[in-house]
């Protein structure tokens, strides 16, 4: 029987999503409480996607395959049960075998969150706390993340570990906001690779700070300026809000 | 030179306030950095009041004399360059040495959250997570938690581990709220003794959960009631708020 899971988790304390030998992650945690569940036979996980060490999810979309007989709602308390504190299931449902939580995606939501007041030592894991005594422009950021959206080849704002085939990817909407002392970026699109929505912020906030002119993420984009000129932001500010299927 | 600085503080990663030996502690932590700052002189610290393990403060105060001449804005740099990253020092002022910022506390404000909402592991350390299949009577804890306000004997309400010559306390104004998924409670008073706000807090919870009758909280203020229905929350929802002085 196949199985969707909606779930949350603290990036903090985890070496990011995707298992590595030796280090605390959300898919190890997970494939632990699976297996357990599945009477010890090795059950794997299939998330929508990883994210890196510190990111936080807010809705993370995953599916698994188990062989025992158990309602919906005992899974949701067995699995919380067994997984640590960081991460939470809150929804838990029945799909076809025809389902695939990486494969299906639609849509998925990210938000990276700063903090444009004084340092708050309580949210220092969950924003980035952005030094205020630089004035940022954010009127014309507002404009500037416009370029954003549609079809591009997003290669300049994607890691250099990443190696992939195709670097087009579409986003369908933008939004840029300020809410008290917090500023908040959010993105939808198709699909986000390696340090992408960090590497846009980042480059955002440098023509905010006029360190780049105007219209700098369109040339960007179109290679008609340099790569250099992407900035990474930390991982703390970032969330992964939501994932879509048809 | 006498300083009198406002601070804030995550909770979560220290043994309280207080000094302890062999434990982290932010009292500890701050005269760490002004010893320092004070040309390496043994240099005291004097806050408003201690906070207990896991408990946070918004807004902390405290004095301390140094010799060194430092502008204000340098002294601020000064500590929360020195200080780790879950404290926060955000003001810093010159007082006359007749200032103390515990004797001459007149009111302090403390809250406590709950999240009646779904297990949220991103505040796990922040907010206390209440079982929401529990059904709250707040309409009945609205009234009740007026009970406090005024002159008390709170000795049923405070742990017994404290040892106080005189347990009467007077409570200015309290409020209940629910934001959201949030259910806050807040207390002004003029002191409060050690699990004094998590007793308040627990006991008027097993009235919402209609586990002791209404009207207990009066009886038990008044000992006609055993302190055994006294109940104490978990340190991780409860914030030190705001000290104000004459």
């Amino acid at each position: 029987m196949r199985y969707k899971i909606k779930f949350s988790y603290d990036g903090t304390n985890f070496y990011g999503y995707q298992k590595q030998p030796g280090l605390r992650t959300v898919e190890e945690e997970f494939e632990k409480a699976l297996t357990y569940i599945n009477n010890h036979q090795d059950t794997k996980i299939f998330s929508s996607g990883r994210t890196d060490k510190g990111v936080h999810a807010l809705c993370q979309v995953a599916h698994f395959d188990i062989d025992v007989s158990i309602t919906l709602y005992k899974l949701k308390c067995a699995l919380n049960s067994l997984l640590p504190e960081d991460i939470h299931v809150f929804s838990t449902e029945v799909v076809d075998n025809s389902f695939h939580a990486r494969f299906l995606v639609k849509k998925k939501k990210y938000r990276y969150v700063l903090n444009l007041g004084e340092y708050n030592p309580l949210e220092r894991n969950y924003v980035y706390q952005y030094c205020k005594n630089k004035e940022l422009d954010i009127t014309l950021m507002k404009k500037e993340i416009l370029s954003f959206i549609g079809e591009h080849n997003f290669e300049s704002f994607v890691s250099n570990e990443a190696k992939l085939d195709s670097y087009v990817r579409t986003i369908y909407d933008v939004s840029l906001y300020q809410d008290k002392d917090y500023l908040i970026f959010e993105f939808i699109g198709s699909g986000f690779m390696k340090y992408q929505v960090r590497n846009m912020v980042g480059t955002l906030l440098r023509v905010g700070e006029h360190k780049i002119d105007e219209g700098s993420i369109d040339k960007i984009l179109n290679f008609d300026m340099d790569s250099k000129y992407v900035y990474t932001m930390k991982p703390e500010g970032l969330y992964l809000v939501d994932v879509s299927y048809e």
